[in-house]
């Protein structure tokens, strides 16, 4: 193809690799949520539609971008963890990034209709993202950890503060009855007034949502034979488990063995 | 709000500043289009729905993030400038980077049916994205040729491809018929083969789409009185011009005004 | 030549090139240097010595370095220049930064006995540096007028100080004294107490030291016939001249003609 | 101190962080040493006094620089290890390479005169520096087996190349009879043609240098009373040991330990 005396200015486009051998995380966070979970009714302090739609998205992400070896979210962040092994892209951080936030951002926008049904979508929805590599499996799995035990203080919080409000306290009301609490008096708040033992609820809220690949049966029709055919096949699944303890990753040991080649 | 002891893990995100006093241009482009536009049915050369759902998404993302104060397309990319002085975001890469690309992504998901009502969207649009640093107005104003250049080459060819093919040739036989052939032959081509003036097909083709903040008379009517208000405000449009050319520039110079104070 | 399984390694090294078409500035500071003029006993407020010797190391960059256009030093510290348009080692910031500092370093340490001939130099002398884009002509001279207009506050500072500790004060009593003035004060303070008319001191000391190349007579004798021949030769040479002002500038206009391609 | 105007161009000052938990390496290279050892006379194939001046400049970086844990030098190259822990100057790429390469040349120049009394020092060194991070004490391990696998295939060649030079052949003979042999051939040149066995050749020579610190016992006589005394110091000192096989680190566990809190 014919090039322009402009085409120079291609050479301010620099590199940007990820270092190699190191774990990508992807983090997508949205932007504006307070206002977009306001304008659309969100339910506090959890939505259930909501948090399937998130799940959702991060699923289609996963399924497009097959490095992506495991992935976490919680609240209206998702993290999408590429293994150090990967070489997606060359590594360039700029272009992983974007894909993954513009996938994840454009799936959540077509999906909307089947998780609200009796909701208009009124704004687009608006993510953003960043990279941040892990040198070492420690160092991923407490990042991890880390995403795990801010959904639990937040969730924490969130219910009990609800509950507070769902009561008939105004907002104001029951921030002042949380401020300088611990763990263990908000337990203790949702168990003495509202007869709600904390650990009981259930784990999507508590744990927040883990996507692996995982073992599947898949059922399909021979069209030679007409037979069933039942194959194996490695798909995303979401799981609401607990990802700081190691039994985990002991039961998943494929998710880590990918770096093995530089630990 | 309490931490936990993995909060160590934060230190990980490097910061990834764009250089002070540079013009920050994003582009984003389609990934894995040439599928997409065949399993949608775009026309070709050129599909106007196609156009226009592109500058609807554009227009809303420059509607969103005040600082871009021009932006240009053709065929499945935008790019947006942001002037030397901005400041958003704190110039962080990644975030003025997967903020554009996300809305961009939303909003051509959420804007679809508006322009392809008798069209399913089948599969979510993708989109990568970058942002490079223009140091001057020269380079940055170059950086825009380009890609205005680039529309004409690619828009001159398809224009002749798909003449030729729609005439009853295959699709191996246009571009045999292409091969090696300068402007002026395709021209030529197009002016004897099909009776096609090139230059007189309409702008949106052969110029691409610039978006600019225009005066812009928007009427109202007042409450109190219930007289028709009329106010000029600053809207962003899509217009068809050559923004090769200094006529432009010298048409809109409050475009390169804001970097004056590093020029 | 043979290759090791361990070649591998090598894809770690990332690019680090500093964006095109802007102005290259690498800094050099003495590390320790409050330490190493005490142990070599250096004159204050300045001592003559010590600043030809830093010149001296400068200007051997400059003769090895060609690319440099301009460089500029006070006390400890000296700027090197290279045009936007300089592709000096594919403009690798490591590269060149740390070729410029290990160069100046092993100059200083080798010329050290020709401008401190009665004084061993008992530590090697240690510099960091960094590199900084500029990306205007504006932005460039801006950073030479904050280095020359650091150099005006710190040498009048140290000529008032030095002068009140000389005279038999403490130098926390010159300290004190000094505390919360403004330029005029100490110029006053020069003036009465000292009889110092500070603007007529030596330029090498108010305005630090500017290396150029400029237009010589280079004298040589001819092998052939024996008869004296001059050509002129554009050298490096060390001037003392205030480059803040336009002046100096429209005296050097082939300075910023270098990038004149980019703006 | 009184600010100027023009401090506002700081602000270009970017940060150029290394990655925490990774491992940093500074390799320090000769710049145009084929020169500098032609014009010195270095004895080829190995000047012993130029390998005692590499060492001595590398011993003086360590002790001046206490986070480097192990250097690894051969041939007119040099590298400085910091561990995955070591928070030296905020880990900022530019203070550290550049203090380090400056250190080198400083030194390499003052010591001089003690490895070459009857050279005169012509021109000053100059060596250029990179840093390069390590995610892993695996990706560490293999990048100075790198190395030392280099130092010995050059040194295995060059042993050969001047044996046969120095037995009366020119330098492109010796090139020629040396293309395309492997390893096992130039041993077998060497020990026929000049019954040299390669493998009892000085370790100097065949892998290179390590500096690492080592308990020793400093001396000193007691001031009170003048009686000697012993104590035990962790101090760097120069080895020849094979860093390839895992003997070496099973020695030395403390080299690896400092990143256990990563791995």
């Amino acid at each position: 193809m014919a090039k322009s005396r402009y085409e120079y200015v291609k050479q301010f486009e620099l590199d940007d690799s990820a270092l190699p051998g190191t774990w990508m995380v992807v983090r997508i966070d949205g932007r504006g949520f307070h206002g977009f979970t306001d304008m659309h009714k969100f339910e506090k302090p959890n939505d259930l539609r909501a948090i399937h739609l998130m799940n959702r998205a991060a699923l289609e992400v996963v399924r497009n971008i097959r490095d992506i070896i495991i992935a976490y979210g919680q609240s209206d962040e998702y993290s999408f963890v590429l293994p150090a092994s990967s070489t997606l892209y060359s590594r360039r951080i700029s272009k992983i990034t974007s894909t993954i936030v513009s996938l994840f951002a454009s799936n959540y926008t077509m999906h909307w209709a089947e998780y609200f049904p009796d909701t208009k979508l009124l704004v687009p929805p608006c993510f953003d993202a960043r990279l941040v590599c892990y040198p070492t499996q420690k160092t991923l799995r407490d990042y991890l950890s880390w995403r795990q035990a801010d959904c639990h203080i937040n969730n924490l919080y969130n219910t009990s503060f609800w509950a507070i409000v769902h009561s008939g306290k105004t907002e104001q009301e029951a921030e002042e009855r949380l401020r300088g609490t611990f763990s263990k008096d908000k337990n203790e708040i949702l168990f003495s007034d509202f007869n709600i033992n904390y650990n009981t609820l259930e784990a999507v809220y508590r744990k927040g949502s883990v996507i692996i690949r995982q073992e599947t049966e898949v059922k399909s029709v021979s069209q030679k034979s007409g037979e069933e055919v039942v194959r194996l096949r490695r798909l995303p699944a979401v799981l609401h488990d607990d990802i700081i303890s190691n039994e985990f990753w002991k039961e998943h040991p494929e998710l880590l063995v990918s770096s093995q080649e530089y630990e």
